[in-house]
């Protein structure tokens, strides 16, 4: 039989793990230290929870089957319609619910390069809160993740629903087709202004001050400083109550993230930015690396109204996504990638059959003091256990002998400097960990 | 809509989260202190790879669907064939390969009370090496991690396949009833030695000097000391070629287990283990806990056979599985659960909404710090505030009024003592740490 992985998917050997693994523990190291909390959910929900929340092209590409005869199950989609469902069969979490969720999530796409069915999202959202101090923590969050993991040149866009919506009103399009507006609109970046247009126009939804507006919007001097960028969204939502209510939400981010420290030159108030999501309602963000290029990193929003689809309650909700796919793409670009050597630190070769219950005890020494370590099993040839240290990039090897194991020595060998000495197997453990600081 | 979870399938909020992460943390060290590396496999698999590996129940149970019109796909059932797959489609893999693998399974089991349709399961495979040597270390982790999570009460049975084919063969048991007489001597803890009888009768495999053999095997004397059941064995084998292999292996293992300094009394030599699964060729293992009485909580065995199925080559291997959900009833029932307290350490409050940048400023400085700090986000009574930290169970909180603003002072309060004291900021981290550290 031949062994077939299924298209789309991956797997992740050793090598590749440690990166997966390292990038992980440091995220969730970081949420844990603004007091998010873990929260895990099955990877199988009724399909009828997912059905109907990610758009048609959504819809399309949950991958959904019949459970043995019983309901339509259907694999999860996202980490956040899981965790609105959990928020509304559980009243008795204590507001505000502050939790992160690293899993995988599946999408029936058409496998292409960079594209998987199966990859992991890592998500931190705030439940219970309409205070945008909540948002601007995501944002400071994004931001301490990226610069921790040694990340130089990304900016978060930051813009706000209730500003997009001002805009679309103040130029003449109805509440009705503002959804049709925004999707027009997220593609400014692929297609261009005259792009935009030329959609809008065949959508029926062009004017000569939706033109001249969008113009002056999307110019060269939006690029300005935050508290100019802000002056211009004022100018915007002008004579609409949500709108500036909207710009104020921006404000409270704005000081957020100067309380925070956070590098003015990471982040723009944007407001070409529309996010695709029908549910967002309030600020929305993402991050986008501008070297290497790779479009955006992070995603997220407010979602006041989401959870109440769920529930008679409605639960105000932000939360933002980060893409670990992306993030390790980039650290391997970066070449901040994890170095190839093993988590194995030493080997005890197999010299003598006969010692190998002493292979087994100082192996034990070692290991008691935190050095991983790995034993050889089989009585192969000596230059052949070198070499499986040397491909399994394990940096020391120890050689016990009958000589050795009379006077209660060991010699000690270091794989990149080679390096070799006896020494008593009382000093094995400082001679390691002397070894292992080196760098 | 009503929200709910498919039947068979568990959310795990924050509480439940803390132990289960604690605990798979405790095994990820221990297995890479041994040399062990991580892989991480797709959740779904093509339905062939697994279908008739796991017997007819098995196949049953398999999760199974069409993968949108293309081919049929199935959720994985265990981590032991997805491994199998890899190593044989990768015959680059460094042998041996030593290779942890911490991730949910699903079985479309009946669902009912502690029986879930998803649960995790935590394996440790060897591939590569025929060495008894590996089959020992593997029981070296098993007795390291039960010890290392505070167990007392648990005894790992060891046989070995070899050793049961040559009872079968020298009683009269022709090689192909051997997984017919396996299987009822698998039953001998549920249905007792006469149990045992009524059903090889059945199924004609019955004769006289069957019924002394195994009377003699099952009797009190068999649980005599190491090298006394050793020798017991050795007179089952005798005349058995293969058979005296098993023993000898076996002797390997207990060398293993004694220089590696594992309690003898947690471990046994033991005829009657059979183990359900067809695989095994050599050593099979399992560990029972005694106190609470639940069953078997690791199992595994030498499988050298099995990646043959998916390679021109063959492949020696040998694995243990740890039962994640059986390890935490059995921690949560002899009360070594995770206390309840939150992962957040200080909560800082919100006493006056101008201040809010300094609070966040302060709370910045506490993260720097290391310590997990959450900001208070709206504008409630101090009260609220302090009720939202007591039933979180954060220990401490932070106060910032103007008056201690102005003097860069901070009023801190333990929230278990209810000692309160206003302190200078500056010494604001050097009296958390001093408070966390007590017991």
């Amino acid at each position: 039989m031949e062994p077939q992985i299924p298209k789309g998917f991956r797997d992740f050997l050793p090598e590749r793990m440690r990166l997966r693994k390292r990038l992980i523990a440091k995220m969730t190291d970081i949420f844990e230290r603004f007091g998010f909390e873990p929260l895990d959910t099955p990877c199988l929900e009724y399909a009828e929870t997912l059905l109907g929340k990610y758009g048609e092209e959504g819809d399309r590409l949950i991958y959904k089957f019949q459970d043995r005869g019983e309901r339509m199950v259907a694999l999860r989609y996202d980490l956040t319609i899981p965790l609105s469902r959990v928020v509304a069969m559980h009243p008795e979490i204590i507001k505000p619910f502050k939790r992160y969720h690293i899993a995988p999530v599946w999408r029936a796409d058409k496998p292409q390069k960079g594209r998987f069915r199966e990859f992991y999202q890592c998500d931190i959202d705030i439940i219970g809160t309409t205070s945008s101090y909540a948002d601007g923590e995501l944002l400071v969050i994004t931001y301490t993740v990226l610069k921790e993991l040694g990340f130089k040149n990304f900016i978060i866009r930051i813009n706000n629903r209730k500003i997009l919506n001002a805009f679309a009103v103040n130029n003449g399009i109805g509440e009705e087709r503002l959804p049709d507006f925004l999707r027009s609109l997220d593609k400014l970046d692929k297609t261009g202004l005259e792009g935009v247009f030329a959609e809008l126009t065949e959508k029926g939804l062009m004017n000569d001050q939706l033109r001249t507006s969008l113009t002056a919007m999307t110019g060269d001097s939006a690029a300005a400083d935050h508290n100019e960028s802000l002056a211009l969204l004022d100018s915007i939502v002008m004579g609409h109550e949500a709108g500036r209510q909207g710009v104020a939400e921006l404000r409270i981010l704005h000081e957020t993230l100067q309380a925070s420290n956070v590098d003015p030159a990471c982040y723009r108030f944007d407001f070409t930015l529309a996010r695709g999501l029908d549910y967002y309602t309030g600020p929305i963000f993402e991050t986008i690396v501008t070297e290497p290029k790779i479009g955006s990193i992070t995603g997220g929003g407010r979602y006041d109204n989401l959870i109440g689809l769920f529930s008679k309650e409605t639960f105000p909700a932000t939360g933002t996504s980060f893409g670990l796919e992306r993030l390790i793409t980039i650290m391997e670009e970066l070449g901040s990638a994890e170095s190839k050597q093993s988590l194995t630190q030493v080997l005890i070769t197999q010299f003598d059959p006969q010692l190998m219950p002493h292979n087994l005890r100082i192996a034990g020494m070692l290991r008691d003091a935190g050095i991983n370590t790995e034993v050889y099993f089989s009585q192969d040839k000596l230059k052949k256990q070198l070499t499986y240290a040397s491909h399994k990039a394990i940096p020391f090897v120890a050689i016990l002998g009958p000589d050795e194991h009379r006077d209660g020595k060991i010699t000690v060998k270091n794989m990149t400097t080679g390096n070799q000495e006896t020494i008593l197997q009382y000093d094995m453990e400082s001679w390691f960990r002397t070894q292992l600081l080196q760098p």
